[in-house]
């Protein structure tokens, strides 16, 4: 699909998604995956509330059907009508008549953004309260308010997570992951799941997979804590590399990785590659506890080795978490391109990873697979490149060392390896490794 | 207790120590340990002599009486009397009348520090000898001397040591050893039993201990072998970390730090750590085996985690090992300023180490504990570093990294994460790792 | 023996190898290994055609007796009996009349050197051919020509190889391997043999050897891995180091030593170490499957510490694998000096590896073992140094460490701890190791 037809199709989606009063659970998160069925056949899944989860309890179903804060005048001063934001998320119902003075601790301003109107949430406290931007709340006059949020948390609720696999050679596993709770936030929430689609697509169309993709969508923190509690096993047995996918729009000119909790697991070491020798440019930032769902992925019971792309970071600009957040300052365009630099990593990891020489002791006889000149003639040197590097692959590719770093021995770009691990791979003389020993060692400790 | 009254107190027990005839064994021996029970609660224990310690036998304990070298006139050459340095540490007993031609290869001077009697042992080669100032030796006028020594070798005889434990939370073990054997030597000699004292009685006031301090003191070199053959096993199961007390007085303005032969042990990390982040700085010097009981501690069959603390080292100055070594070198108030930074490396090791983080798969919910903010509000900013720091602390206590790595990390001193691992360690979320795997393999191996 | 005289000997070797029609397999290459019996006395082993090694299988045995090839005129343009280049080794029988143009796939030259013959082989495809200037392959007139080659491709002959081994006080072996295939050919080709002639003599003549030599000289390539394939387990279990012994004359001043595979084997440390402590220079290649047979020894299934040393390497002068390739480009004298450089290599192995202290808890009493002053007076420092060294080497020999290291520690070259390795080993307190850890892992893996 063209890159034309990509942003109109993105763009048509972002619309359809952005005004659904969306959170970690309830109708408008269900509402949400559905829209993104289709683009990827997702398996919807969900799982009560009260179930415990490692150290958290999933928390009640959050609906909301009106929030309207009305002044002495009858004016209307936050409406759920007007922005999903008006609201803070996961307010307990209320129906009162307060005096401003009252209502104060009940409100949420920017001071220092005076027009914006702040995303604010109280998943885990029951409260209530209206977020309003800071010149509209230094007007209100004194009187009686009347604060009247229509909302349930329902203890028989549930939440919801969507995934699906597009299978490949090895059962061997990528992940992608991302998350959908933020309502009317485009840069850090919509980027997300629209890039994925778009790598959903992509990927679906690539000639072969090496391995099987995993995209996963859920609400952040609880939703992967969840992901975890059911998946956390089958993918310390089957990762092989893993990206969190958030904030992927807005004006930086390059692509942001934030290295897994390893800092040396394939996919850190591929992104480097990519920065160090081939034709896209990387920001790099340190892990760290804050951030978004790789904080779960990578605690230090599980350790998996995902890293995080973004391209304008939460915390890095105006709009974060407020109404400033916009789809013009995500802008379509640095979607496709995002999805675009995360496309190129992912190919890399395919042949930039562990294989294993199957014929280990002395060198193979190249000649008798059509892989070598069988007259040794100086003048011939036809095919002695490609052979060359063939001899180097199968000689390093011990189970102990990547392609990728095989190619940094030489200092060259790992794609000038792909022709010969390619040939390699179809004589036998090569075959990846299902399993690389460092990411799997849980049985043993 | 003040500085004022530690140098006091300090002082008066130096004088106490000063004028008594010690030796590796004997009764010199004996009688200083039981002066320093005034200060720390010593066990003394005693091994026969004879007794075979790996490669090494007890030697006959030596009692002196009297040990005087008088010439032809009468005069008086040498006299225990007057210093203990004045008879070859272990003479046999001699009563013999000589020319000075024969007496020569008995008698021991520094032809370059003239003025100064030399420090002479001869603990396992059975001999006898006077020490005595260069000036003193070139004016020795011919004629017929005589030699006096009233001492003992008893094959019946016993070896002392003492050692005490002030216990901690846990049993694992610090390690603080000094030596006692040299009579009259102030820098190297009584500057270690003194700084120990001091750390005693410090260590005990502490509100708590997460370790157990065991406390030593023994002759050099066959005292701490026999100390190995006795506690060598329980010292690998149970040590942290370990410290060589000794010449800990002396001109130089900051404590100087042997590593141990591991060089990356938790305590030469801590010492880095404070001479790095922290307001103390420390001198360095590489493990060699030149030194005192950290050469048997270090042994290869026991390569403990012990360093060594000096300020002014053997070998650095000129009244090592001689006459020289005087209290007005030494000085009290330079013990007491040892006694400090050292206190602050053993608090630093306190919460220095490794943790284990009690609910390592996903994040700990920390709102349940009062440790979080409930409201993503982000104009509450109140208490966000502290849970940020606690969040780090608590992904990487994953058993591999001491908190003072964690704190690198983060290029901040390990003291600005005390009051986040004490409210972990309160919540239960964080726990002290009873072993440290690195320093206790030796029964796999 | 003088170094005029080796020179005069190994003269004298050349000039009776040079001439012999030699190849990977057949009387050429017996004949060869007969004559250096003079010099090392090979045990001569044979293995039969057709016998599959690993990935290979050992070709028919060839033999050459005549190859002509003659022009219209009857002029001849190529010619055995002038050089053993003019055929293409392991061609099949023809006897064909042709023109100029169907002859021309059969002909090799190198334009780019028109004056020499190149050295072409082909010894796994069927084929035949001349190899001749490219002089005169320009001035070939039109016409019939006669091709004629009278050989045979023996499926019932045999492939050879030889072997001996200089025994030591340990069963622990170092590996000296060569080839000896390429017929006229002198720095890629007799260099080796004839420098492994003059180690073999001079390692004989050593006063003792710690470690047990084994000295190989087969075809290259198929020749070693049928080498691996009788003896690669033995090599696992007992090889200590290895070097192949390649292109050891020309013009260069210096060795020039390729790493091993694992570039930190005792014999790199070795090596780096004589080129930084001490009085020989060193160039240095890294590892890659370029090269000799040690692209066999170091193939992942076995990855034996094996180097190899060279002085002006295979593809870095015009001479290679072509006519100009002379004993006057190569030089006598050359070889005696790469064989002096490469013997000071062995000579540091035999002291600069691993050996464990048989008194590992606590230092070794030295004084009774009359290793150590018995007095300890300042002024008598004969003997400390010796002292102070024994006490390190003792201290860090621990089984983890090669003496070479120690010396490294302390920046000095390990010749300097030679005196004092001896006289540890002499009491009984220090052993070599029988094995290193490190090499023969291969029962576990």
């Amino acid at each position: 699909m063209g890159s034309d037809n990509e942003q109109e199709w993105l763009d048509t989606r972002f619309d359809e998604l952005w005004p659904i009063t969306r959170s970690i659970t309830g109708p408008g998160f269900r509402k949400s995956l559905e829209i993104l069925q289709q683009d990827i056949p997702l398996e919807i899944q969900s799982v009560p509330s009260g179930t415990e989860v490692f150290d958290w309890e999933i928390p009640p179903e959050w609906r909301v059907h009106e929030a309207k804060l009305t002044g002495p005048e009858g004016e209307v001063y936050a409406d759920l009508n007007e922005t999903n934001l008006a609201v803070v998320n996961y307010s307990e119902p209320v129906d009162k008549h307060l005096t401003l003075n009252e209502l104060d601790p009940h409100l949420y301003t920017l001071p220092d953004l005076p027009e914006a109107t702040p995303y604010v949430t109280s998943y885990y406290e029951r409260n209530w309260g209206f977020c309003l931007p800071h010149t509209v709340y230094e007007s209100l006059p004194e009187g009686e308010y009347h604060a009247h949020i229509d909302s349930e948390l329902d203890e028989d609720g549930e939440l919801n997570y969507a995934h699906t696999v597009l299978e490949g050679e090895s059962d061997r596993e990528i992940l992608l992951s991302t998350y959908l709770c933020h309502p009317s936030l485009a840069n850090n929430e919509l980027s997300g799941p629209l890039v994925m689609a778009s790598l959903y697509n992509r990927i679906a169309a690539w000639d072969n997979r090496k391995f099987t993709y995993r995209f996963v969508i859920l609400p952040e923190t609880i939703g992967s804590l969840t992901y975890l509690s059911e998946y956390g096993r089958h993918l310390q047995d089957n990762l092989v590399a893993g990206l969190v996918l958030t904030c992927l729009g807005g004006p930086e000119e390059t692509l942001s990785y934030k290295e897994t909790r390893r800092e040396d697991a394939l996919i850190d070491e591929v992104v480097r590659h990519i920065d160090d020798y081939m034709d896209q440019d990387i920001q790099f930032r340190r892990f760290d506890t804050k951030g978004s769902d790789e904080r779960q992925y990578c605690s230090p019971g599980f350790n998996l080795p995902v890293g995080q792309f973004a391209r304008t970071p939460y915390g890095e600009y105006d709009g974060y978490h407020n109404s400033l957040d916009t789809k013009e300052f995500m802008g379509i365009k640095s979607l496709v391109e995002s999805a675009e630099g995360i496309e190129q990593v992912l190919k890399t990891i395919e042949y930039g990873g562990y294989y294993l020489n199957q014929e280990p002791y002395g060198e193979p006889m190249m000649s008798k697979r059509d892989l070598y000149p069988t007259v040794n003639n100086p003048d011939e040197y036809d095919g002695r490149d490609l052979v060359r590097t063939m001899m180097r692959i199968l000689n390093y590719s011990d189970g102990t060392r990547p392609t990728v770093k095989i190619a940094e021995r030489y200092e060259m770009p790992v794609e000038d390896l792909r022709v010969a691990i390619e040939q390699l791979c179809h004589t036998g003389l090569l075959e990846p490794m299902s399993h690389t020993p460092d990411y799997n060692n849980h049985h043993e400790s």
